[in-house]
């Protein structure tokens, strides 16, 4: 981890740059998979399920049966953890369903909005080494408090055709609807175009290599909405001397295990915190299983040193994290500044990996300064407001000269028509 | 307007299908554009402006003295209007601000969301025939109830340098913080980069034509969030014998002149209601001044005659339109069904000339079904909602064990290490 000694916020965020990622090369496979799979359907699907994970399918969906016998493969502990996790997930999602208020705007007018799950939602969900189970109820707990009438969850299939159980047990406690055996772009495509087996969703969720993630920014083109445009994961540390570094250097760790092309960032507001985190880190690297991985993301890590409050709270909004964990004397000075920022973790006991897994809070977040526009998956992201608005007969006559005149000035004569004969 | 027979839900899906568009021309014109602007900044968009608007201007930003110069030249009564629009645009878009409250999901867990407004918001507003200052309060105003700090606009100046004076108006008294006379894709190009005059701004809003959509779509690829990609625009009628035939046609005919490909889709549960709706949808055609873009439209648009309520539902659900009128008797049971629409007007004293200006709704829309999966530009669409946590020390020991179990099922022994410290 590079120490960075400017002082200068242009320079530190320019040192903190994330790892480019082109997807430039992978554009034309993607090209293809989606040509492929909207000709072809099923086909293709088994072709590349074939080509990419080693298995030939004789149908993509998995029975209800065989998804509950996987589930219960899974220990009785691990079971238990992830129903302790679900109903905390659950806990936060559903505070945030909101009622509607219908506001009279003007007299006899009267306007409302109204949330309505997205009927049809798809779930990604990566295999590889880690499976990521916990995504499963990130996404499909929020799915179906919203109220998502179909959902459904792709999945690669292990050389046996089968999936990993801890997915199957949290697919089959968070009402997931139905569970398909494909990975990668082809699932996306499938999922976009819709095949004689995969329906097609309106809305697309979850993470992903840069084969799915291209996928889902091609989703869109076709109308499909997705989550957000998924990047390497990130983590930023603020930390004065009420932090303790062996939990400031365990954390950063934790987001460096994810990936070689991670980025932590830990801020102090004093040089002296420098060494003994760095040698924490160090210490706790070496007996870590995915070392390796660790190691090469914390090339693109950085410490910065900053002068004051302010240019650490610009340096977050500049920078924008995905993860925040503040261990500071003035935490909530900082809490009240923070603009840009995915998900924030308050206090010397709060380790994002609380988040990741069972705090309540959603793990899928803005990554590469998205935080800037977007917010983390929650219970709108799986929503859509719809407005409504119903007008008297008196309502009109008032509201209705004011509408005539800014319909003729836009030259709008149909528009100004409608109210017209209305007000006759 | 054609009148579809069939009774067949998909049929009747298939007639009412929107005219397509292929922006594959146009790609390679943004792309040119975009390259552009990214290495020459002000020069070249100073050259596109020359090119399309046909003005040499020496600064792209318009002084906020000419702006209230020109913003002074709209007539009394229009500006009257206008205010009374505005005031009913903030009034229901301050109604959709929401509380943050804290949750506790597990004892001494403690989790929230807060709302932050956008920083940097780019408005972009076409010019052309119709000078549409309404969009302006309609997305000015939520920007700012918000909290957005900077609020940029961009709209193209005519042969003299010069805005429309009620665009002007409509900029200065919503907040409006910065104006350019920039149009088209080189506007779009410029907010996504930022120039020497016109700064990079974090989320793009607003319509134009099919070169500023593509120029939207290609900001994304940059990090830049747009508030969606805008179609062409399209109204449902849905009616039955309460309702009034000419204004049933005045709605119609009100949507039918936005543009040529326009669409509108008059959906009635008797086939006695259908001449006297044409009927009076060709007399009032007969004097529009935009009665050439009117006809062009209605060759897109479909009378369907339904067999029951139930069909209807599902024909407003699967068609999904940006306005809907609903003028029947079962106004009721229809809101409590319909799932996917922009934005619903109820009776028949409720035209959608009242959403587009005054009744205090948004009018930027979801259009070609995406109302499936997106909703309306309203105050959410102008913040992030970041979540934060804390954790107390008795919190963790309580919640990490069940951390523990699911980081060390995912195979992340980091995430595990992060708990257990604090544990000791």
């Amino acid at each position: 981890m590079k120490l960075i000694e400017s002082k200068n916020i242009e320079e530190i965020i320019e040192a903190c740059a994330r790892p480019s990622i082109s997807n430039e090369q992978i554009k034309p496979i993607i090209e293809e998979v989606f040509k492929e799979i909207a000709n072809k359907g099923d086909e293709a699907v088994l072709k590349y399920t074939h080509f990419f994970d080693k298995v030939d399918l004789n149908q993509l969906e998995m029975e209800r049966s065989v998804v509950e016998e996987l589930a219960a493969q899974t220990s009785v502990e691990l079971q238990e953890a992830i129903k302790v996790a679900a109903k905390n997930i659950e806990r936060f999602h559903a505070s945030q369903q909101i009622n509607s208020t219908k506001i009279e705007t003007a007299p006899g007018v009267f306007c409302w909005q109204e949330s309505r799950g997205i009927e049809r939602v798809g779930i990604y969900i990566p295999g590889g080494t880690a499976p990521l189970f916990s995504t499963v109820l990130m996404l499909a707990i929020p799915a179906k408090i919203a109220g998502c009438k179909e959902i459904i969850l792709c999945t690669p299939p292990d050389k046996n055709g089968n999936i990993n159980p801890a997915i199957a047990f949290a697919a089959s406690i968070t009402g997931v609807n139905r569970v398909f055996r494909v990975g990668g772009a082809q699932a996306i495509a499938a999922m976009t175009y819709g095949t004689e087996s995969v329906p097609k969703v309106y809305k697309i969720f979850g993470p992903g290599n840069q084969f799915v993630t291209a996928a889902k920014v091609k989703a869109q083109e076709y109308g499909v909405a997705i989550d957000m445009p998924a990047g390497p994961s990130e983590l930023m540390v603020v930390a004065d001397d009420s932090c303790v570094p062996a939990f400031v250097a365990a954390d950063l760790l934790s987001q460096a295990e994810h990936g070689t092309d991670s980025q932590v960032i830990c801020v102090l507001n004093n040089a002296e915190l420098y060494e003994p985190i760095l040698t924490e880190v160090k210490a706790q690297l070496a007996d870590l299983p995915r070392k390796d991985i660790a190691e090469k993301a914390l090339e693109n890590s950085r410490f910065i040193i900053t002068e004051d409050r302010l240019s650490t709270i610009e340096i977050i909004n500049e920078y924008a994290p995905e993860h925040l964990i503040i261990c500071t004397e003035y935490n909530n000075e900082l809490i009240m500044n923070i603009e840009n920022a995915g998900s924030v973790f308050v206090g010397n006991y709060t380790p994002e990996s609380a988040g990741d897994y069972a705090s309540g809070t959603n793990h899928t977040l803005p990554t590469a300064g998205f935080a800037k526009a977007y917010s983390g998956v929650n219970l709108d992201a799986f929503t859509k407001k719809i407005t409504f608005q119903e007008i008297s007969k008196n309502g009109i006559q008032e509201l209705g000269p004011t509408i005539e005149k800014m319909a003729e000035a836009e030259l709008l004569q149909a528009h100004k028509n409608a109210v017209t004969l209305r007000l006759k």
